[in-house]
């Protein structure tokens, strides 16, 4: 299969390297220091660093981590997040930038924190399609993305006013529909019954409780880092601090209630335990009180698990959504509540604002989404970006040099491993 | 055995979810966000935020990793670490508020690192009886520790008005033989001999380094989270930060000493290296110089490092006290050794204070300790909470769904790992 | 051989011993609590703190777990590093003092930064030399080593008062040269042809990530925490931010370019994508513009790679240098080149400054770095210090205790691992 070549000898470094000359030359002519505005003053420096560098690490530890729960795909996981995030954040600096008002970008702090927001949608549809996809598909997937975010991103806070300080429409729900459409898109027949590395080994999954624990560790940060300072930024993090505990226990009961003989189940542990961030981000600035946080990650948590274990098997044999890190369920639906929360919230006056704008809100981020993602899917489905053949899925080693540990353990028993044995080579 | 069935199925969801359902009950009408006092203003916030993320890490990533050590044990250790810890918080909360003042309760960052704390004792209790307990019985480890604590710790620090910034004595010495005192009363003859799970390999190691050198680098926000704003707060930094290095070497040094040939044990610099955190805990915010510092953490490295090596045989062949982590040789002595640091250093007036409450903030911490984890262990003993049998100790199978990697390693060498795999499936 | 004995039982132990309790004496005499300076003011002091614990999370997770790439040589290279930088911090607190001032040395949080900068030049000197140096040499390395870095920052910061914010220059650049010329001096032709163990697994590589990534995640505040505070500092963080992003395409990209079918290979990506926090380390807080920050990363991130693919081979078989990790490619000439970057930023005015004296205080940093670390490599040769045999370098199991899982699965497939196996018992 000619088309299907998955030599990536010239196709990706020639392509990275363009993209990312082009980005410099575009920083050379828009781009420069912010001297005033929300980074003027130590305080308030010290104030933003610190927020970013939470959000940096859920985005570089917390994402890349989770996803290493396959048994084979650690590298493609954690370095591939590396990579996207490392050019989504210089493309949504510049994209942020150009739908934020005329002149020069300035690069403060606080857009550097929205620079990696901007990322954490690309992040969440890679989870989408994780195993499936060549980093080449992937950069292309990044570029379109966060294109499409910051359109998004625009309407929704300067045009509708709508408030969503978490993100729970404008990232989760957007990063989740818009790596489903891409999956539809991409779908596979040749994984129907499944795949045998689309699964995790003991300490695979151990690598992504790494992912887990930091994201839900550093949340609070994440849904307060742009609320208003003062009392809206402290009730982000104690809503957000309290609607993640709620929504651990649920999921851990959840869990235990529909597995065999009552055992947890690792996928929804290092994953349901996080819905109760995600679905509190609308509401996380407003005065829902400590209860109403409670209550939204505690439903959380239920409806994530549950999703995880019957809403994903039908998605994947009946519509043909091959969701491999289930972003559905941690993203997907409860970002849907959490945009539903804060219609609820608002028209109880929670803060100020229209229920309509946030309804509207909601329903842009889902259409861009579905479009945005069914427009890019497409283009990713060309076939010029060495995708992985089916049987080459869920392995680093289609584009890794990968140690030679499990061949050798079945092949030479007795002997000892050798240096710098590479697959394949 | 019908009494000790451990199918969770059930028992464990419901249990959860109505302890969840319950306390936010709790928090609806007794718990509102915090307006002012400790938390007014964006620079307070910021300060006390950073604080309460740091000693976020150490609770989740920090304790959960820590205690990863067991080959077949990971799974349980971060993810019931994370599940006490969430649930505890929330209690933690509700408890406080009770003693420390009428009328509501209010949340503040400063509340929410108080909160922190408190999980902190259940989960050093924890580690003395990792392996040997359900999730049922840990929740209710979780729910009796955290009240006996709020107790404890109202008589400490509002009646016997004793220092105590880095809590050597109410949480470590307290958590510590809480825990022995539990484990005591959980004594299993069957264990005698030891267990063949009951042992790490490689990788377990290297993952449990990693709760151990972010417990290491976060302990001086550990031990100055609730010290006095401005010098004292520096002083607690400043002493944990040498406490812990001086105590580095001491360990190294005599696990050195104690081992075949000189070799270092992985137990002893995982645990040992720490003791130097515990023991400067009660003196951290006083003026006892940076040499001070040093000489406690040099000495906690040296007394850890020997109980682990001589201790704790004795502890388990002669008065039934089976540790499965050393929590006596990490927070238990050098706990004591913190607050014995206390009582001189109040008694040579490098803090304002009396001798004579210091020590008898030790011995209330030491007393609700042995009575309340003796009261604890029996209702933990009752044979309905799904306590595993012996053959099953220290194996994440019997509550988790765990991938089948090492039984195809012996079994199936020349076919690939399956996808989906169960363990008892 | 008695004269290369590796039993450590007692020389290693006393050294250790006896080299922190003159630190603790040496403490007394010279060392008090800073009361005013750089750390009055509780925000100043947020403000520090904040800025080293992140920097603290760079030496002991970053250097930490970087190194423990190798398939047998994880706990070594987390816990030496633990051991060194615990060390090295307290040797650095004096050394720093000795050179800056007359009477006592005032801790401060400030100081605290910085003696956490002096133990990085050992870190890094320590990854040249990995696998293939006993504990106890190690720990005459770390005095020696930070006893001239310290001669060589008072050269470059007080007498020529060169620019070096990040550090390019007195720690990467002087680090890396001073480890290279020690492993010159402790060349083994029996390592010629490589060795079995000088090689990783899939999961030590997994581990190796973690390391790579909070480097790379708290660079920013690496080359910002000792930049004058305000616009110098904001610089030093987006300078640093952009850098790495551009390094981490171009580091991609490289490794794609060079290796075989155009694979990534996992040593370019642990390492290379760092290579821009150190070239832009001079130059981080001056006014070179983002896009000049993304030249200079995007050029590191090349130089690096391509040094490890066909440098490294060259310096260990032409020039007797084996360097485990690469320094060389990763702090050596990205190290030189942001000290080039700074000559050059300083004569266009991008920073009040003298392009000689950025010139004189690359060249002190050379000149100090080779011709320290060919003293102390003289002096880690002589034969008492237990350097270990060329077949047992690059295992733990020489310097310690082991868990036996490995010869098992070899041996005895059918029964299950034996609790408290250690190697070589």
């Amino acid at each position: 299969m000619p088309a299907y070549s998955t030599n990536m000898r010239f196709k990706f470094p020639i392509f990275a390297i363009i993209l990312e000359i082009i980005t410099i030359v575009l920083f050379a002519f828009f781009v420069e220091y912010d001297k005033g505005g929300h980074s003027h003053g130590i305080h308030t420096h010290t104030h933003f660093q610190n927020l970013f560098q939470d959000v940096h690490v859920m985005i570089f530890i917390g994402f890349g981590f989770l996803m290493t729960f396959l048994k084979k795909y650690g590298f493609s996981s954690v370095g591939l997040n590396m990579l996207l995030a490392a050019f989504g954040l210089q493309w949504g600096l510049l994209m942020q930038g150009f739908w934020h008002g005329g002149g020069k970008i300035h690069v403060s702090v606080y857009r550097m924190i929205n620079a990696d927001f901007s990322t954490a949608t690309v992040l969440i549809s890679f989870g989408a399609v994780l195993g499936k996809t060549s980093p080449l598909q992937l950069l292309i997937l990044t570029l379109l993305e966060i294109t499409t975010f910051a359109v998004n991103e625009h309407i929704v806070a300067d045009l509708l006013k709508a408030s969503d300080a978490g993100a729970s429409m404008t990232i989760h729900a957007f990063g989740a529909y818009f790596g489903l459409a891409v999956a539809r898109m991409l779908y596979r027949p040749g994984l129907k019954n499944g795949h045998e590395n689309d699964g995790s080994v003991y300490h695979s999954d151990m690598f992504a409780m790494i992912g887990t624990v930091f994201l839900w560790m550093f949340w609070p940060s994440f849904n307060s880092a742009i609320a208003e300072p003062g009392v809206p930024q402290l009730t982000a993090v104690v809503n957000t601090y309290l609607s993640l505990a709620a929504c651990t226990l649920s999921a851990f009961a959840v869990s235990s209630l529909v597995e065999h003989r009552g055992k947890l189940d690792m996928v929804h542990i290092q994953n349901a335990t996080l819905a109760g961030g995600v679905a509190v981000g609308t509401c996380a600035d407003m005065a829902i009180g400590p209860f109403g946080a409670m209550l939204i990650g505690f439903l959380a948590g239920i409806i994530s698990t549950l999703g995880f274990k019957f809403l994903s098997p039908i998605l994947a044999a009946n519509l043909g959504i091959q969701d491999t890190c289930g972003v559905h369920n941690l993203h997907g639906m409860p970002g849907i509540l959490g945009g539903l929360a804060g219609i609820v919230a608002v028209q109880f006056g929670k803060k100020d604002g229209s229920a309509g704008m946030q309804a509207a809100a909601l329903g842009s981020s889902l259409g861009f989404a579905l479009v945005g993602g069914t427009i890019t899917g497409l283009i990713m489905k060309l076939p010029i970006w060495g995708q992985p053949p089916d049987q080459n899925c869920f392995d680093d080693s289609i584009y890794w040099e990968v140690p030679e540990e499990e061949e050798e353990n079945n092949e030479s028993l007795t002997h000892g491993e050798h240096s710098k044995n590479k697959a394949e080579a």
